[in-house]
């Protein structure tokens, strides 16, 4: 029986490109096989609880434009009962193959750690009848340890132990309910694991207990028999001045230095990339590279705003470089494309959840088709490999293979008098090539 | 016998903070012992050849401002002996202990590498008779592999091999250069090491090339019995789109997937610090955290520009919590504070020269006096401790030492019954206490 | 009585630079007569009640952190009141001249404007005893029109004309309040009037309603006969994705078009500056430039984070650039310093809301200190007034009189064969000069 | 007879978007009907001189990489003549409309202004042939005023009036010439009107110099008869650190400030607008609103580089935002797209200089499609308009008339009650509405 939240409105289906229905996929087909995989299966939708559900429409500068219903005050429990109905409303209305969240954004707070515990619990029992009911999957659980003002200076890099202490209780509740759920992945996102004033800091004491705490996360997970990714997502700044996990590069180097870079991968956000000076697609290019791509948080940052504004991906040239990125790394094979986005403030209705969500699935849709057909025509790749051929040759086999010497060449150049000439980088030809297939 | 270049300029001396001569230093007294060492010791300036003689004034929209002898035409070798002669005039007026350049910057590029090489070594030859005459020492040679429109995409991490070659015989010419002059340090700056599009770039390859290059040089370090340290130049941007050393942590993954975070450390610029949404104080604290803290190159960046301004660093505030990182680093070893800073285009005068690193040495010497004070006071290395002083407990210990588990926690936190509250960052109070000493 | 919130603390003094006591000015003193007049009239120093007693310690992603006892559930009216009263012991314990308040911070909203208007006006009444009991002024008053649901797309602005009356009837209510309790000056600040999305707004018309709304509040100045200024305050987004009054600019094209600029002043805030990509001291001296300079917000932003943080001003050199612009314009007439600064969330205690604005006081103080000596000095007037002379000749004078064509001075550029050449802009030169008075 | 220096590469054609030959237009046909008017008299492309002919690959970390036939050295004039006729070639290669240049971009400087006055003019007298010829125009021409290093202070800004006045007699010439070309458009760009440090700087005095010098140029218009518009392009720094025409708003105020905002418009610059925090279509919708609107500079700026980069603009959804306010604006008149815009520094072979245009000429034909397709569809305009239809009612209409005061609208409040509530500003759907277009 429906909650009535959505109203009348029915599932969204697939009406193709000349729809003029606001509420339909105009790109989105579930089905449709490209590249020998259907589209569900290679983009692996999942809806995130927190901006979509728990969400009120705080800004620092107001309060709540969101009148839910299950913001209503009085019994919370009910309240957290009837949003979880309403999301898997929004979950097979949208036909999302998963969805995702914080143990704080499905049930309240208890007055002690075993209370909220339990209250997680009792909403992960509900969770398990909607998964069987609808066959909507969890993506990934984790746990909120920073909202609570506990958590002000941090969960695991915290000065005080106890509160280390308090944060492990909570991510072994979570990491249990995920695990039972079914989750594919377990994330362990930043939160407040980073400093306000290096005045009052000691980042020694701090990266240690960071890597501590996840050496812990990673040993339950073998001993639990989890079969998921344990995932990082980094993020450079807010809410802290300085986030641990600012880009890939510095959580691939954090993994080095405790010896978890092959238990450990990176669930990449568009906005956060921007926020850390990059591009989308180069943070999954280098998690490639680093052999620590996971998952990806689905969103776009403002490009004029020097905050997280978790908008709704919907710039099919921009989705498709990052396309091209994923599929280079074989695509998903736990992770999937987690909805960090939300809809704006002012978008009160509840329409508007699903017209975000809609909107950016067929956006995501178009960007596979068109990084697919480069894939392909293999153009692309083919002019890559070519630019880097000369490496094949014996010389350069045998330098990369550590069998030179500064010498060597130093007498190698001079023998020969090489005098190597630039060549062309094409950029402006390879631009196009992209656009001929967005 | 004086070139005549800055008229009838006599060395700046130290005249104390009444003086309003403006060539004079009003906090820098060489022979000042602070915290058991002479200012000359902790501060160990250098000055560098690029801005301070090879820069010309030229900007992305416009050409050459300054009017130096030594840009005549003509004669290019006598042009670059007569820079060599104004350059030690300048170390000498200054005072400073230091200089560093690159290859480029002190010689004329030649018809060929060799060629390129022995002017390089002609004017070394001349440096070996001025470092003797003067005692003013090399703090570290370099390569440059930027400007020369070969190297348009990159050196070692060039998709052509010949380039990789071309750019390891020339770092090989000035490492032998550098170590024979009594170099304390060699450094390698990213230069051109990165991307302008990832669409015609293969990161994975290009990290490799990087990664046996500096692999080669550090070979050649003890090969050569080269006793300074190797140091790599973090910077996130510019010229490339995306440079491979974006930052401290980028670099030191970098060097742990290498296996050469023993070998090499790093040098750290202000103005790349901000380029990267980091503050100065921060990529110190880290490299020192990391283990690999080298050298600083000091400037200051605009913070309403996105570019590298390289101006000189005046804020006494901002150089006296860069200053405390170094002290808690235990100071420098082999590597020193050089001047990447140039004065402005339109600071057209000898004397501009000269009033921009007195002013920028002052106001260093004024930092080292407030960061040396703020650690005999102790106040705030105290108030750090205290705030961590949990983690020295039994529990805690144990939890570091790996002895714990996600399960132990969770029992301890139920069966106590923990509920930890946060405590005042103080961050006001430390911030005043900072300004106390300034 | 005391409400005792602030415990023992007694009323901060002057005790000198060498004093170690946190709870003491070391540099403002507020008799102190600097350039004829005493520091407590140049500085005119005012604490805002948003930030110190209304805030409590919420940021995106977490919870108030912050436990007042005036944020205690229960009867809302005698909380407001005991905020008040904690408020003037804030105001006291500092020795600061002035308070400033949005209607919205000082009392609850009711069910009706009407009501809430009474609310505000009940607290007001407490608000002019207090005046006269303390001698603590009000700087000014401002109607919160941002943090209500019906504001979020703005209030003058807003597509909706109901809203656009809500918020003149509003104005009217604390323009009215202000007046009465002796206000200097009435400030309007942007709050949301700004646009989310160009998509759904039209810019011309939210333009032109604001431009009436601030006629109309000009007009009721005079109908009302206050003496105070009206005021903007000019910030380039955030809450908005672009806010109108973008910066000093911005804001004086605004008021040419609707012919208000004689009217009205701009209240200048650092932190908006710098989210403008200007420096302070760039919107001080513009607003000087234009004739439209009124007061100051004093805080800092992060030069890493790419919002509004509010900090407390505590950096000497960067405030003295600031302050020798204010004594170009001559000082503050109705303006004042108004502290727009919060303590960080993790400051908890009572204390630390004592801290941050007593550093910041010394900060400002030492500022005045030198930029004082500076314009007493006269060697930076003078250089400027020196670098312009040429513009005195008789030929210049007659170009600025608008006697002078294209054709004329073409005709004596080929005429005398003009050929002027650049000299020294002196930059670093100034900028030692300016440390050497910090 | 051609000069060789593209190849056997005949003009490019419309071969429509199936076509995968790098060197035809797929989007991009001229003679095309949009909105009753041909696709080349909506976009009215113009090349500029500077980037495609006079910049040699210099960036501030290396030289040139451009090995064009006309930057050998050798007879000035006889390389400036070869460059016309390969510039030519280029425009004709294109097929576009119009070009542009500034004085110095086609001509070398002489020992005079005289003589550089005469050098332009011998290279105006082939473009005048040219243009019969080939039926190109011009759609304006500049003077450059920042290059010189007589101009590094800036020109009609400058400290020294005998600078202004070089300047005013550069502008006379090239004005002239503009003029006799038959130019439809006379640009202002700000170079160097700006500063790099307040410390040296009279901003009142410089704003004053810069309002003459335009004055003087609007009187030249009138006095010369020349039916074309004057143009001035905002930007916010660089190569200043602070640029007086910083952005749309700021020109507006400065306009307004000297009389002279229906004498002068702007030309607008995607990457300017982006570095001055702005999105392209925000200055478009801003300059159609204050009636200023005059030309386009395109082109596209890094979101993560924090300088000009001026890059083709390639992104079809984001060009297609820009068109909508244009075709709002009612269109070009005497403006145009210029391609403000550089292939990169490593596309070295002459064929990129076609690609990198016909690339962008065609996502902009992309744009122009899918924008008129919005306007015609009409959801869009319709939607803005229903969202202020209250402002269509009586008393809303009285308000903007200036009839009602703050104690009427209070009134109204009051006695009605009035709450008005919140509505859904729907953003995900227009953003949906527009993605179904593009």
């Amino acid at each position: 029986m429906s909650t009535g939240f959505f109203g009348d409105i029915t599932p969204i289906k697939y009406e193709g490109p000349e729809s003029s229905n606001p509420l339909a996929f105009r790109w989105y087909d579930k089905n449709k096989v490209v590249l020998g995989k259907r589209m569900e299966d290679h983009l692996r939708f999942a809806v995130c609880y927190w901006h979509s559900l728990a969400f009120a429409g705080l800004d620092p500068f107001g309060g709540a434009t969101f009148e839910r219903p299950w913001f209503a005050p009085g019994d919370e429990m009910a309240m957290a009962k009837l949003k979880a109905e309403v999301g898997f409303e929004l979950f097979t209305l949208l036909d999302v193959p998963f969805f995702t969240f914080h143990d704080r954004d499905i049930a309240p707070e208890g007055a002690s750690l075993a209370e909220s515990n339990k209250n997680v619990r009792t909403i992960a029992d509900i969770f398990a009848k909607k998964i069987e009911e609808t066959g909507v999957e969890l993506l990934w659980g984790t746990a909120n340890l920073f909202s609570n003002r506990r958590f002000m200076a941090g969960a695991a890099s915290n000065p005080d132990p106890d509160i280390f202490m308090y944060a492990a209780a909570q991510v072994k509740n979570v990491f249990d309910v995920t695990r039972e759920l079914g989750g594919q992945n377990y994330v362990l996102w930043g939160g407040r694991e980073g400093y306000e004033t290096l005045l009052n800091t000691s980042l020694k004491r701090e990266l240690d207990q960071l890597g501590r705490f996840l050496s812990m996360v990673v040993d339950y997970k073998h001993k639990t028999g989890f079969q998921g990714a344990i995932l990082i997502e980094p993020k450079p700044m807010e809410p802290s001045t300085h986030q641990y996990d600012f880009d890939v590069a510095t959580v691939y180097g954090f993994l080095k230095a405790y010896g978890l870079e092959k238990e450990v991968q990176v669930n990449i956000e568009q906005n956060h990339a921007v926020l850390a000076k990059h591009t989308f697609e180069h943070e999954l290019a280098l998690a490639n590279a680093l052999g620590i791509f996971g998952s990806v948080d689905l969103n776009r940052g403002s490009y004029t705003a020097g905050w997280d504004t978790d908008q709704f991906g919907m710039n099919v040239p921009e989705l498709t470089l990052a396309m091209i990125e994923i599929l280079r790394a074989g695509g998903f094979t736990t992770g999937g494309f987690n909805f960090d986005a939300k809809v704006r403030r002012q978008s009160l209705d509840a329409e508007d959840l699903l017209l975000g969500h809609v909107g950016s699935m067929d956006a995501m849709a178009r960007a596979l088709v068109a990084a697919a057909a480069i894939v392909e025509d293999g153009t692309l790749d083919a002019h890559v490999e070519t630019r880097y051929a000369g490496w094949e040759g014996d010389l350069p086999k045998a330098i990369l293979a550590g069998e030179k010497t500064l010498d060597d060449l130093a007498a190698h150049v001079e023998t020969t008098g090489l005098d190597p000439k630039p060549v062309s980088g094409k950029q402006e030809y390879l631009e196009n090539l992209i656009n001929r297939f967005c």
